[in-house]
């Protein structure tokens, strides 16, 4: 078998386009897995791109092509890069669209004490997201783990069934619920109710099996175990400890503890099961190394206007504080989120504009809070995690970082869809005053610790105007395949064209995969786009 | 409702013993919470207690009692403190008894890097062990996550059925038994198999809930779900991942997957369960901060050889590099492991001689080994957690700090009862190649990165004689109340003399229990046993 070289492979017309960067792995041209160093052969020979948005997409392409021999210009209509990797610090701005029903803008500025910060973009890395962590790696940025399971944490249902307004742990929900689970099937099994398909030697280890998993006891009925926790804590002499009564499943289902708020299925997703991780020092330390990296290839304050393919090339406008101004390059790539896109002059086909207005984006809220003391810790021993509710709070995030010291912020609510809209269009003073009241309902201690606040709603703030790239089945099949080829000069890249939507990890994975594609351009091979057939020449 | 003052309280003969300190807090006696500082009323006016055992227990009780104006003198047989909280570092040296049918000891030294150590003894923190914690941020010290729960870690049957030898991630397992079960019992409700006792409605949101707990279609059928792994990665443009098939429920019965070994229950224990935590560069750093508050009082190298109780006070014999001493007291704290204590010559009660004798202790060890790169992050993107196996390893600890750097240790093997014996019988040299051996069918990557080992077998070694006390409802009924209660003069203290066996928070408990009832007897309070309702007077 003849040995292909990487040159063979570059000369010989495989399929490089999105997806080309796996296919290069696959055939061993990079050096190693996707979480090492990204190396591809051949100059861009100062080749230059124009690079519209500084967010993580925009600024991890400038980063790689530079290497690769490209000349760089990234337009960042902020003045600050990162995008939605943003740590909110003493002195953060941030610009909305105003109320329902007024016109213009509405600036927030935070008020938190030094070293305190919440993230209000990201603010978790999964152990399987391997470009994440490369970068993390690659740009020295230390790590630690986002505690995202955290049995000590609370449900609240408020104002439903007979356990509402309770805080209750998740620990008793789970160990309950998983108790009277295992009961009902292994009484089921027992009553020869019913056909496993399993031989009866095979079915007797599924009985044990329930019966260690569910906690039960030997007539293999849920009583509550020491897992769901304590009235008395167990202790030195005798002090054996005190197990809690179980809940009784009528009422857990009558509470809607079994109802979608409160699945653990956000625990088993692929994405969001342990390990997580953070940036230690908040995740725009991430967009910071990134920044130092392409500082001279960044223009701060240009905000694009207008986008035109050239018969050669591309032009683009854009305007600063000093007025309008014209850049042109040899190509583009666009990582601008499509609904600001849509409302920015180009020259694409029809197609491309359809697919651009057509995708549609998460509504998505955040408050950060900073409290006087830590008292989820100090009063609660709740130590990061989420606490999950049925009201539109949906959930609060405590801090996974600096344990047991004294001040600290939590995440008051994140919250999505309808319920992001509804408290979205609250002013600023608004949104605080109802996290307070939600949040006092489950820690009565908001009252005398809350110091100050910030929110963002990302559907209504400017430059972003939504939290991320959410596909229908239809806009999946239809509109995401027109914008993964390029609109002849224009290439289009960040999370909303991968299927690591919301992810830095889509960040980082389509940076790569649009450097791969116009490095093959660059360099004359031919490119089939594999959505259309189409090729490049 | 008269008021009671601590004075009061202290003056009228309320229950103090080893559940003194629980009893105060209760009327309010103590500042606040466990997790806060220990707050007795009354000086100690110089009274000399001899503590026996520089380990947690000994030297916060020392801490303790010298805060409240007593003398106190720590014997420690070794020349370190700690006991088992212990971190091998470089140098470190460990004295086990000779193989099986040697007579004499056996040294080992530990040969690792600077910076690199793992726990031989406790490494995990529960977030619920309030004094743990208390005391790390009392003495100042740092603690970061244990990342007790890993979906991305291993199970493992060696040799045993169709799906032998094999790594399989936990997430694939665990997934997989959720999908197949939550569809029997989906099944067996849907076919009125069942009388669950719940309402129609009810029953309708218990199957709900089962097909987004197991993942099921829309047929109620668990076919695998992104869940449990791809066999392709999603990634950007044309790459939506290729979710991988599930595991025949037969095989995952047939090869011991729902055994014992491999129960999850572990993560569902109440000390267990995340949030875990550890002291930031080895969990030493807590005896090394309790050293520095007790120094003045420990002597190193003081072997105890006898307890005298005499008349009034007490008498303790020992020997050290420079012969034998003798010193004497008016008060003894004896932490010493009961194993240890039952080879020392006293002249306690033939009822408390015989507690000591028939308490047991568990078998148990550990391997550290140092390898020249952290392949279980690089390679396997195995960040921290347990690997589960049914072989004599019975698990792989990866370490929960430095993700991402150099070099790295992981517990090779930790075991129990007769897996431990077992291995504790090997020489260090065969230990060593008994956990490379098993290991590598694991990570093949052991032959080439491994560098160095150094192996604990605690109920082997030498001022330990056990991992910690393991009670059966015999010996907790009828020897555990007898060492609650002071033998004339001398207090026992412990893990072992708690219902947190195994965990720091026993010692620390025990510490202040011991401390509580120490300082009631000083300062004349009358003293109650709960155990056998006698009295100290």
């Amino acid at each position: 078998m003849k040995t292909i070289t990487r040159r063979d492979f570059l000369g010989k017309g495989a399929m490089l386009a999105g997806g080309a960067y796996p296919a290069m792995l696959a055939l061993g041209m990079l050096r190693a897995a996707p979480a090492h160093a990204f190396d591809l052969a051949g100059s861009g020979n100062g080749k230059h791109v124009i690079i519209l948005g500084g967010g993580l997409t925009g600024m991890t392409s400038a980063y790689e092509l530079a290497k690769l021999g490209y000349k760089c210009t990234i337009l960042e209509a902020r003045q600050r890069a990162g995008g939605r990797c943003w740590s909110i610090r003493n002195g953060a701005t941030n610009i909305e669209a105003g109320q329902p029903g007024q016109t213009g803008e509405t600036t927030q500025k935070a008020s938190f004490d030094a070293g305190l910060y919440f993230n209000a973009g990201p603010s978790r890395i999964p152990h399987n997201h391997e470009l994440s962590l490369h970068y993390c790696k690659e740009l020295g940025i230390p790590i630690q783990v986002y505690n995202n399971v955290n049995e000590g944490a609370y449900y609240f249902a408020e104002g439903n069934g007979p356990l509402s307004n309770k805080k209750i742990r998740v620990r008793e929900i789970h160990n309950d619920i998983r108790g009277y689970m295992s009961e009902l099937l292994a009484k089921s099994i027992d009553h020869s109710a019913l056909d496993t398909g399993l031989t009866k030697e095979d079915t007797e280890k599924v009985i044990e099996y329930l019966m260690a998993e569910g906690g039960l006891d030997p007539d293999k009925l849920y009583k509550a175990s020491a897992r769901r926790g304590y009235t008395e804590y167990p202790g030195a002499g005798d002090k054996p400890g005190k197990i809690a009564d179980a809940y009784k499943l009528a009422d857990i289902i009558n509470s809607g503890l079994m109802d979608p708020d409160f699945y653990n299925v956000a625990e088993y997703t692929y994405e969001l099961q342990m390990t997580m991780f953070q940036a230690v020092g908040g995740m725009d330390q991430i967009a910071i190394a990134l920044e130092k990296k392409v500082a001279p290839m960044l223009k701060m304050g240009a905000e694009v206007t207008q986008i035109t393919n050239l018969p050669e090339g591309v032009k683009i406008t854009y305007k600063d504080a000093s007025g309008m101004h014209e850049l042109q390059g040899d190509l583009c790539i666009c990582t601008l989120p499509l609904p600001v896109l849509s409302n920015i002059n180009q020259n694409f086909s029809g197609e491309v504009s359809r697919a651009i207005d057509y995708i549609s984006y998460m509504q998505t809220g955040k408050i950060g809070m900073q409290f006087k003391r830590r008292f989820w810790e100090e009063d609660e021993h709740l130590y990061g995690g989420i606490t999950h509710t049925n009201n539109d709070l949906t959930q609060i995030f405590y801090p996974s970082n600096d344990y047991l010291s004294k001040k600290g912020t939590l995440i008051g609510y994140y919250n999505f869809n309808e319920k992001a809209a509804r408290i979205g269009d609250l002013s600023f003073a608004d949104r605080e005053k109802f996290a307070l009241e939600k949040g006092r309902l489950i820690h009565p201690q908001y009252d005398k610790e809350f110091e100050s606040a910030f929110s963002i709603s990302w559907h209504k703030t400017k430059y972003n105007l939504g939290g991320w790239a959410v596909y229908t089945n239809d806009t999946r099949k239809n509109q995401y395949p027109v914008l993964l080829k390029p609109e002849k000069q224009v290439y289009f890249a960040g999370e909303h064209l991968t299927y690591l939507n919301a992810w830095m990890a889509g960040a980082f994975e389509s940076a790569r995969s649009v450097v791969t594609a116009i490095h093959a351009r660059v360099t004359d091979q031919r490119v089939t786009y594999p959505a259309t057939g189409a090729t490049n020449k």
